[in-house]
């Protein structure tokens, strides 16, 4: 499928939308993250609202209508509260886009625009849910109100994988060591950023760390790191950083600067020395937490190697009720 | 001042305001929450976004004009970020509403709509930022587009005083102390919660816990906690859920299930238990997090008490450079 086609048929049918509503649990709330973030920052005209499912499905927005599109996204295809929040944005009257890994899943219905995504190994980011999403929005900005970006966006989409296939090997080459060897027995990690990677920010935390690794942990805003959080920083109490491109750079680099001195572990992970120069500026802030999750597979990884803790093993999800 | 006043002041100069941006950073930035979710949930036509200062300044909204009204709080009035971003938003033609505790402030001044409020022992919540906020989306509804529940929002405001009293001396009789007790020397404690009430699991975590007590800790949302976060949880590891009236208690249920049997380190403070059955169920999703706010400030001061650190330390917030 591709992004602009899926937007005209979602114009075509609508006429205008005025709200694009990012629906989805966890990982997948996650991926979608940046789409938003970037429609709030570029859109003159569009609304954009992102829930985790449940939410969306208890106290959905009045405004959900006709006018709105949502694009749900479920890996499985079969996450409970995310189908029932499609469907009830269906009912509502919305123009619906699955996103799901499964065909034939509940999220791969007639009624709905499913897109059928590929993952795994060698499957191009351009394919998966963080760049379709952005793709979603820049060709929804460029349709309907004109979006001097979209090229721009479109480039940065395609130098993506390149970019990841760098950034990997220079990780690899010490850093995901250092990062399992020297703090892997860490009691818990405080996990920083600031922007669109926010959500890679979550989902270092919640994903990689906590489901996958078991490992206790916090995720906080670099931005807001001062207005608290700071007072519990001292020695011995980890910090791992990511370090943005881009126009929210200086509020990670505020947060570096302080906890250089006010504490012995850290690590920073910085978007600049792994490629993200070749990146247009103008855009470069929505692409940093697709670099981010490539490498936070990495990172996790490695503590898995050390852990002999492999990151698919699961104690609750998928094996217990709840 | 009197929200209704304010509102009408600011369309009797805008005509129509078509976005609102919640603007402050850490405390202040919470206590905008509620109103933020009760826009996003009630209004037919207004936008409504939440932003940490220093983000919003860096990366503001296209959308940012003079159909915008920016409410950006400052409890010391002199929040760089935040008094940075009233400046621009002024720039941007918005209507600019500051609330602030300080009188002669940065945040006071004649080209903002200025709002000093009280503080401290004594002081009616309906005076402090949490309601103000509340209060002034609800007024902004009812002139623009009619607002049903105008009336049950005003009625919840006027009787949180009384229900924070009940709840402050119910909390006191036994749970503050055994939060003290048995948990004050957790390696960490996860807090969770969800809804509008999200604001004050985050707000237990970064203010009380780790700004005023040093406490290192997480906030979690009771939905996305079973979508990651769960396979963290086993006995030995502590969790405080903020249980909400209204429709974002399934959730939190949820939560509290699974939890109850699958760690032997548990509170949870049910906002039911507390009062809230007063408010009309219509609004009372928006108010939980005006009464967790109270409770938060019971619990860190019996942690204070039993670890002699006062709430008011601080080791680096206003006393070294950053």
């Amino acid at each position: 499928m591709n992004a602009k086609n899926v937007i005209a048929d979602v114009l075509k049918e609508k006429g205008r939308i005025k709200q694009v509503y990012w629906v989805a649990c966890g990982g997948s709330l996650i991926d979608l993250y940046p789409a938003h973030f970037m429609l709030n920052a570029e859109s003159e005209t569009v609304e954009s609202g992102w829930y985790t499912s449940k939410e969306f499905l208890v106290l959905p927005p009045k405004k959900l209508s006709k006018d709105s599109l949502v694009v749900a996204c479920s890996h499985s295809g079969n996450t409970k509260e995310t189908v029932e929040a499609a469907v009830l944005a269906k009912e509502r009257g919305a123009a619906v886009i699955t996103l799901t890994d499964k065909a034939g899943s509940a999220c791969d219905r007639p009624d709905f625009i499913s897109w059928v995504y590929p993952w795994g190994e060698g499957v191009s980011v351009s394919e998966t849910p963080g760049c379709i999403s952005l793709a979603l929005a820049s060709e929804l900005l460029a349709a309907q109100e004109g979006f001097a970006k979209e090229d721009k966006v479109a480039d940065a989409i395609s130098k993506m994988d390149e970019i990841i296939k760098g950034a990997v090997a220079k990780v690899n080459s010490g850093m995901t060591q250092e990062f399992a060897e020297k703090y892997g027995e860490e009691p818990f990690f405080y996990i920083l950023g600031s922007g669109a990677a926010f959500s890679q920010t979550y989902g270092f935390s919640i994903c990689s760390l906590m489901e996958m690794q078991w490992k206790n942990c916090a995720y906080l805003h670099s931005g807001e790191y001062f207005h608290g959080p700071f007072e519990c920083t001292e020695n011995g109490v980890f910090y791992f950083l990511q370090k943005s491109a881009g126009k929210c750079r200086v509020m990670d680099q505020r947060a570096e600067d302080f906890l250089k001195t006010h504490t012995d572990k850290l690590m920073v992970l910085d978007a600049l020395e792994l490629g993200m120069d070749k990146i247009n500026p103008e855009v470069v802030d929505y692409f940093n937490p697709i670099l981010f999750y490539a490498m936070n597979c990495e990172f996790r990884e490695a503590l898995a190697k050390k852990h002999n803790h492999p990151v698919d093993t699961r104690r609750y999800m998928g094996i217990v009720a709840y």
